[in-house]
This record gives structure tokens, sequence and C-alpha cells, in this order.
């Protein structure tokens, strides 16, 4: 931490800062020149509170924090990558890029299955479908609950392809972490504290997306509550980001992928279709996640865009999707790392799952 | 609803927009100018994504929406002011405005006791104080929990003064609704919808801050949710939106207190302490948040604000709180209002009332 | 400047700051603790690209500004409040709030003496319009030119009210100042920086206004530009920011009218016509501007808003405009202000003015 | 345009929008649902001023805009790709994309002329350098002015690169022209409308970056001014946008690049630089621009950018440079498009110029 002083400060205003430092064990290192002087407090014992307490002690014109608020994401601190497996599927470090593809909400046993079908033989790595959606209005669709976690796991004993799910509520992550291989946290839940500590406590991987007014370094911290509780198997998701532009639904952040990777060694996706909003710009803007560094993708895909019950305007039709992928291969061919297109590699997650109570 | 033609589109283009209007029963009524062609679709019924769905047929320019998304807390639907009655207190309408101050967290006893007594001799009408913080670092300070709570409930034995304290899980609502008397809303959890449709199933009268991102609209629409649940007690509070500028914690948007006053029929009032984040600002923006029309304003107000274990910064002391007083109430008196600063009028809220076992 | 270094700095990535920090006969004092290093450097001739320099040395984590980049303006090293005369008028300081209404854009004769004989009956210290209107559409109406200013002096000669109108490009400086009292900055050109220093080399006070994304920084460094020409007679104006709310046209910062009042001696004044963009919350928000702390208010008021050329769905009648005086009146006595209404009290400047040539 | 009436309008109310239609030989088309009733208004001669008067007639809920505010730029009116031809480089529709680099400023011969050889080398299609620098602190090396144009048409002369540099002023105009192969108009003149009509009646190509807090459609509207003026050569160019992130200089917005690429006919480029000012995240996402689909990029190169004399921190130095373009390539590959690095293919203009007087 540092004090920046006022150029009007007084040698009593510098003895207070001191005196509330040696309260606290601490001593306060003086740099003085000829405007202003400052005082620099190093430590890991600064409590964090103090900071902003001193901000408003007399003669201070600012203070600064120096530590990182974050540790256990900070790749200062934990330089290798960390790589999170699912069902052999390998994500982050170096390894192939990875495309989960589905639609916003599964709506039916037939709209789910074909579009499992459709993104798998496309050559998806997995496939994703809401079963509990966030909805701005109270009278929107929310959802079938259960039995659409249900429906999931028979597309997964299909396809094989293993499944990303979103859960709202901390009483619901037992019965969704039974059904799902990867538990998404949306973007309206990136600071509901008490829902990322029950994750934190499973042994689920966590899809976590950006907030749409989430600071890079919030969306880090939301990142080290999980990890905090003893789950490291984290993947960031950029997925835009509120500005005052309207044309499209959101801002999508690819400065916030690349930097991501440099100060953490999290697993980062990037989801273009909300980040867009209108499903042509979803290929481009595909293409430009991979290319800033992405480890994947997360996109919406729908067999008849124009009928589904939520975001129809920013899901893919089979056909665009089909017609994407190629185009993704070529780029992360070029950038030497591929597509993971095996689905699950056998660890089992396919079986037959039944319900909970089964 | 409209949907805008672009200049190219066919007649056939404009016949698949009618017959897909035709499967919900809807007619567009055309306007055809030398450039494009317009259709209007009027109707309670146009379902919530049909005009999303639109938006992406063929030789479709734009989509706009016509009615408001929301009903319940619509002005428009209902013109008379709704006022919300604590303790006695009425909020809203032209009724005097409130003064609810007290420390960000609840940190002991003594703490909150002293506040409690000092706001109330002061003329604050109701205290305020957290049990249950969301911190964005999980190394943070998170409150007492229900100590925390029963300490408030003290508190408002021995002054008589109301409660209002935050909720932050749908779990803890019953327990929360047990000790305070209004619930409040934190500005993250604006969308966590579950918790807004718990506490909608209560009878307490519910705070709700505007998210860091909140649209008006959204605000409105989150107020919705809790009121479709049979609670019509909303209190809405602006307490600043996430900006470009960093000078300042937030930026507080008193255009919004203005606007929602006009649009709803429900109280709105303003919280300067988290909308700056300078003790020194709070002043200030107190008065004029009641000359743009608030309700009422919710500050925090701290025995040693440099020794709080939270927000610490944005705390006015005993003495500053003392004097910003008959400033507020000169301010308030010009508008017709004055500053309602009775506590509880003998509703039995100040009972002594135990734990929640007792 | 204050560098600090990550926890895996080497000794030698110190050494190589200090040897560069040498070359500008410039030392770092060292604060080591058990995490991180971090070095202070002070003194007035730190040349203003070296912090971003040493940002990006190896081993370095951050570098952080310490000294205020503007001088002129700050309050640090100039307490006492600038007051600007206009005419006799006195603004700044304690004295009277001010009160500037007019057109947005002068239109025709008498409809710029209908407006500024009705304003001043109200009670206005000063008449706006402009002559010269930026539009961000090439197709709009964009003012009288020259024909404009003519007719504001012509107004001002009639009624004694001092004038601000906007002047757009360095070669208009010497043409608009020979007509106005003040010259007005807008704010697509807070940062149009020959046109700041033109308008610093004259001898006019000047109203800069924000720009739609400028930070209170940038603001305060544009006055600085003005400033250090010669020309110390300069009004800042909040007019409103660009956020992601879009139900208001701007986001009215009256946190920044606060803050500045204290960073800066300079006046201050707020614009709720441009901050809003709807005539029925420039009421409220005139009477909040004046409660943070403005210095006064500029609004637009037209003798049929609805008809107007430009802006009028944020223009005020003069019903509204001559109910709304009294109010601002209350607030400002309760502020023990009062509003200026002298208008020019014997400059001088109502004189005939004719054209340039004459 | 289109006029939603409120739910309780009378028939007076919409009789009166009839009427003021009437005045400018309009005709309402009506359709009324259970709820409301909406007004459509069709006709290419819609004063621009009218929907905004009628917003705030009584009864009105909302006034829409249907037509599009621009035409010349629009690619609803000309579907043909704009391409725009510098000294035999083709520049948008499908020609291979260029690399525009170089350093912020020109600083000194030897400067500019090592950097254009390594550019070049390297493969660049064209120079970049500013002579004329925008700096928010009136403290700040502001350019070398017109002799960094002339070392500017030396390193031309010498390497055959065509040259893209700054003007900041009308009056500069003439002289800028005079040197450069492009006019770039920065990102804070985005909206000085008499910069971009003097740039429009040049025959020079001009770079239009968009404004830190442009829209889109602003940014659209910026380059018909440009046109308007009988210049069609213009070349947009994204260059991040100001959001509530600051842990990067700007948000680069490709959402942008693919957007306007399908709403406007114009080429489009990418300015990693300033997107992101930070050299490590050009790489990434100069590989991101072109995947999105820009055309181009213009990107900061500097033989020792640690002593740049301006954005040092964004800058890559040669070895950087050299690194990056053959991923460039192989990205353009990917996308058929290639990357053009002819540099000037004998139309001329690196003959020896002289200055202008010569």
């Amino acid at each position: 931490m540092i004090v920046v002083m006022r150029s009007d400060a007084t040698e009593a205003d510098i003895n207070a800062i001191q005196e509330r430092l040696a309260e606290y064990h601490l001593k306060g290192h003086l740099s003085s020149g000829e405007e202003r002087t400052i005082i620099g407090v190093v430590g890991a014992s600064i409590p964090p509170t103090l900071r902003e307490e001193l901000e408003f002690f007399t003669g201070v014109a600012q203070t600064v924090r120096v530590s990182s608020p974050y540790k256990l994401v900070s790749r200062e601190f934990h330089p290798q990558d960390t790589v999170v497996e699912i069902c052999g599927n390998k994500i982050g470090g170096n390894h192939p890029c990875i495309v989960i593809a589905g639609p916003c909400s599964v709506e039916s046993e037939e709209q789910i299955m074909a579009t499992a079908h459709a993104v798998r033989e496309a050559g998806a790595t997995m496939l994703r479908g809401g079963a509990f959606k966030p909805r701005s209005s109270p009278y929107a669709f929310r959802g079938l609950g259960e039995h659409g976690l249900q429906l999931l796991a028979k597309a997964r004993e299909e396809t094989g392809l293993p499944i990303v799910t979103e859960v709202m509520t901390p009483t619901d992550v037992e019965m969704v972490a039974y059904y799902a291989d990867i538990l998404q946290i949306g973007a309206r839940n990136m600071q509901n504290y008490q829902l990322l500590e029950e994750v934190g406590r499973t042994n689920k991987a966590v899809l976590l997306k950006r907030g749409l007014s989430g600071t890079i370094e919030e969306w880090l911290l939301s990142a080290e509550y999980i990890i905090a509780q003893g789950n490291p198997n984290v993947i960031l998701c950029e997925r835009g980001i509120r500005t005052f532009e309207t044309a499209t639904r959101n801002t999508m952040d690819l400065n916030a992928v690349a930097l991501v990777k440099r100060r953490s060694h999290l697993p980062v996706i990037a989801d273009p279709s909300h980040a867009t909003g209108k499903w042509y710009l979803v290929p481009p803007l595909s293409l430009a996640s991979l290319a800033a560094g992405a480890d994947g993708i997360i996109i919406e895909v729908h067999p008849d865009p124009d009928r589904a019950r939520s975001d129809g305007g920013q899901s893919l039709n089979f056909e665009n999707f089909a017609a994407l992928m190629p185009r993704l291969r070529a780029i992360a061919g070029v950038l030497d790392r591929g597509i993971a297109s095996e689905g699950c590699t056998g660890c089992g997650c396919h079986r037959s799952q039944g319900t909970r109570d089964a």
C-alpha cells in the first residue's frame, strides 16, 4: 500500500499515519520530494480495509493498493496453466480449443436431441442447454427445470457430448451437479457469493461468466471465491459487457480474454452469441475469439431459431453452425491448437443416468 | 409491436410476416411509403418472443416494442402513488421525506447502540445496518449474521427506530424478515430472481436497490417480480451506477429518481453514500437527492468511520450527520414535505423480540 | 511516481529501474516487504512519459502517478475560489447563483427577442442561444451563423442580459468574441485543443462543457489548456455523460459538480436540459444542481418548444420557466446564496454594437 | 416514423397529431389495438425534428425513427463495397488486408527512417506517424509539426510506403494533404464537423477513427459528413471505446467491425495499439481484428518503445513486429485474403516532394 500525502500535509499528519500503522505493527517508508511525501507500506499482513481508512486521514491525497487482491487465481503466484479435464477433454494450456454448442433453453426432447446430434456431427466438443433461465421479465419463459436436466442427460447418453448447464441458486446446486458435467454461473450471478461458494464445494468444473458490469478484477475475485472453497476447476467465460453502444446486445471484450490469459492461469472461453446478440455476427466473432487466444467458445445453436423460446435472434441454425466449424478449425490450426471434438472419451459420463432418486 | 421493412423488402417478405402473425391470430396493419413499409401489430396477446423472432426474418430492418414490458409498477396503469407504511411512517406520495441512517455493517453492540441513539437524536426516521455483507473479495469481513440482526432488533427496542437490513439469499429471507422492518435487496442482487420472488412472498416492505449496470427498465422489471408475488410494498433505491468515471465510486443518477417518479407509482429513495463513495460528497448529494424529488435518503453513519470494518470512507461521523439534518429539513421544507422523524409511532415493532426460537 | 515490482522481480530488475531514473537525475526510494518491493520517486522534474515507460520494464507490476497532472486549476495549489465577473455579476465563491436561459438555437429575431424579454422578466441572469450548432447529422439545421450573433447582441441591447454562445472552430473565435460575453466550448469540443488555446488567448470568459465521455481529470486538464494561455476566467459546466442508460439523453453527474468544487477553485454550473433531454425533468434536476453546490444553471427556454428547430423536447416554455424561478430562489435561499438577477449592471455591454466592420 | 400513443390517449390527442402532420403534407396510418393506438408515418420528406417534436405531444408514449439517418454510407442504398485505392493498393472488398505500421509520433529523422525500413522489410503496407498530436495535458509533447510531415515524405521517398498521418484542425488540412496519402481524423475529432467537411473537400483518402464514446450510428454519420462534401474515400477505424473497464486503456469493440461491414459499404480497419494500450496485447488483438473481418490494422512500432515520447507502452519494437507479420499472414490466408505488402506500386507518390513552397 502507498499513501500519497498532499503538498500541504504537515509533519503531524504524517505522524498520525505512522501511529495508525503501528497499531497494526506496520511501518511506513517515507520518500520526500520538493512537492510532496509518499509513504510506502509493505507486508502481507495489511488488513484489507486499512487502505480505505487512511484515504480519509488529514493531509492524505490518495492511497494506492500494491498487492493484487486475489492470490489463488493469479499467474504471478501460480505460473503454470490450469488445465481442466472433462470426460477426457483437456481445456486450457495449449490443448485443442473446445466448442460448446446447443440451444439457449432446453425446450423439448425432440429439440435437444436433434441439436445434440447435429452439433456432434459438425464436430462440437460439448453440449450446452439451459434448464433454469434467468429472465429480466417475470412473464418470460424460464426453462423446464429438472425435466430439462434429464433431457440433457439423455442427449449426453446418446451422443457422448458432455453437458454444460446453468445453476441459479444455492439450493439447486446439488440437483444440477447430479446431471451436469460443467456448472455454469450466469452473468447476473457473477457476484452471487453464496452460489459461488456452493459450487466451490462440489467437484464439478465451473464455467464462470463475466457480469455485465464486472471488471476483470472483480471477475477474478469471483473465481477466487470458488477456488477458496477447494474447487480449482474454474473456466472463465467472456460474454460481453454493457456499454453505451446499443447497436449490439453487449460489447464483446476480447481485450479481456487476452489480458486474463496473462494475469491468471485459468482457462478462458468466449460466448459470441450473448456478446453480440445477432446470429450473423456470431461467425466472425467466434473466429476472432480463438485468434485472441480463447481456449474455446460457447455458442447457441437451435433447430429453428425463428421459433426458439428464448434468444432466437442470436442462435445459429444447423446449417450455419456446420459451415462455421471448418473455419474455426482453420483458425485453430494456424494457432497450432486445433479443435477438440472427441466428446466423452470414456469416463463413463454417458451412462444411463436416470433421475436422482432412481 | 412494429415491424420496419427494409427498402428492398419484397411482397413475399411481407406475406411471410403476415403468415407468421396469423399463427398467433394477429394481423399486421401496413403503412407503405416511398422508401419502405412498416407493419403495426397491436394486441395484448403478442407473445414476448415474437418481436425478437421477426427481427431476423428476411426483409426486416428492425422491430420495435410498443407496450412497456411491465404493468404492475407502471404509472400508466396505476396513476396513484403507492404509499408504503412502516410503523406509522408513510413513505411516498407527498408525505414527509425519510432519512435512514446507520453503519454499513453491524460490528458490535456498542457500535450499533451508539449509532442508533445518535441518529435518533439528530432526527433520523429509521436505522440501517448490515448483518450479511456482499463483498467482492472472499477475504473481506462479511458481517455478524443472525447475531447482527439481534443487535439491530435490540437497537430498535431501545430507540423505536424501524430497521432496514439486507438479505442476500432466498434461504435467509425468513430469518431476516423475522427481525427487520424493511428487507433490503442489494445492488448485486437486483436480478437474483429467486431472491426477488422469495421476498415477494413475505409481507415485509422491500427496499430494492438498482444494480450497478441496471437500466431503469430492468430495475422496474425487478420490482415487477416482487409485486407479481403479491407484495406491493416496494421502495426503489438509486445508489449510483457504474460508468467510465473513476474519480467517484459510482455515478449517482438523479435523472433516474425524477424519471422513475414519473413512470412508476412506487416510492423512490437515494443512497448518496454508495453513489459517491466519499463522505465529504454525501451532504451535497443528500440535499440534491431530495431536491430531485426523492422520497428519502439512506446514508451511512458510524461512530468512528476511520475504524469501520467496511465502507469507512463513505460514512459520516455523528457530528457531520447532526450538522446535515437541519440542512435536509430546510430543503424538504422548501419542497413542502419536511422530514419524518417520529420513529415507530406505536405499531409494536419495538417490543422485545428475542431470538427466533424464543 | 511509484513503481511497484512483481513478487518475482530480481535485484537486476530493480537496478535497471534505478539506472533509468539516474538518466533523469532522479533516485528511487526502496521499500521492501515480504512479498514485493516498491520504489518511490519524487520530484517536480519527472518527465510525463517516464511513468508509462517504466510500466513495461521487466519485473514491474504497475506504476502509479502521484502528482496531479494539472496545476493551474487545482485547489491544492490555489485554495481561493476563482470568481468570474461578467457585466458586474460575480460567478463562483459564495456569490449568488446564476441562471442562464434561452433557446438552443437562435432561429429568428422574433424568437430571440421574445425569449430574452420573457426570461429577463422571470429573473434570469443571462441569455443563451446558439448561432453555430454542432449536429451529428450533416442534414440537420446548423444555426444562423454571424446573423444569429447579431440578433443576440440586439437582444442584449434591449434587455441588458449578457450573452453566452458557442464557438466551434478556432477561426471563428475572433468573430464570436466580438459579440459574446461568455464563449461556450461545447461537449464535443472539450478536447479540441487548438480551439481551447484560441479562446485562452482572448479576454472573454469561457464556459467549458464536459465531454460526453470526459473524465473529471480530462475536463480539468482541458481547463488547464485555456488558463495556460493566460485566460483565467473559466467556468466549468456539467451537462451529462454518456452511460449505458438510454431512458434519458445523458446521465447527469452531480457527483462531479460537488467533487470539482473541492478539487478546483473554478466556478461550476450545470446544464439540466442536455443532461436529461426531457423538459419535464429539467425542473427537478435544476433544483438538485443548486442543492449539490453548482454556482448556477444553464437551461433551454423556447417560445414554442414544439416547433423549435433543435432540442425542442428538452426546452421549457415561458410559463414553465417562470414557474421554476421562484423554486430555484427558494433552494438558493436555503443555501444562503440567492439568484443573481441583475443582468448587466452597467459595464456598457448593452451598447448598440452593430456588425464587426461598423 | 412511428408515433406510439399512451393507453389513455384521447381521440383529440390523435387528431392533434394528424393536424400537425398535415402541416407537412404527411398523413398518419392508424393501427388500433385493445391497449393502444400506433400511428405510422412514412415518406422521404419527414423533417428531421418532427419526430422529436411529436414525442412531447399530449397522449404520446414514444416516437420511433424508422429510416436510418444516414444514406450515403449505408449498404442498404449502396450494396457494393467501396474500395479505396492508395498508390495501387486496394482497401476493402475482398482485397488483401493492409497493415499500417509506424511510431505514434515522428520524433527525429533517424527514428522515422529506421522504423520505415524495418516495417517495410517485415512486410507492412503503409507507414503511420504523427506530426500533430492531440494530448490531454497541455504540458505533453505535441509533435514536430510540418517538419514531421517532411520527414514522413522523405521516408516514403526511400521506402515507397504510403503515409498515414493525423490532421487536427481545418486550417492545417491543406498542409497535411500536401504530404500525406491518407488523412487521419483522430478519435477526439470524430465530431469536429468543420474538420470533417474540410477533409471532405480534398481528394485524399480519409481514415476516420471512432470516438471514445461514439456510437456506431454517430460514427457512420460522421463519415456521411465527409462523403456529403464529395469525397467518397473514407476508411473507418475502430480504436477502442471508453467503458467502465480500466485494466486496459480502452475496450476494443470488434462487434463494431463486423456490424459496420454489414451496415455500410466502407472499408473498416482496426487499431489494436490504442484499443488495448499494452504492447503485449497487440499481437492477439491484431489477429482477432482480421478474423473479425477487418480490412486491415494500424499498429504502433517504435525502434525503442521504452524511450518513445508518446504511447511507448503500446508500441511494438522491430523484433516483435517482425514476429507478428507471419502470423497475420497465416490468419489472412485462412480468410482467403492475404496481406497487401507492395507499398506504392508506381503512382509516383514516392517522388522527392520537397517543402510546400518549393
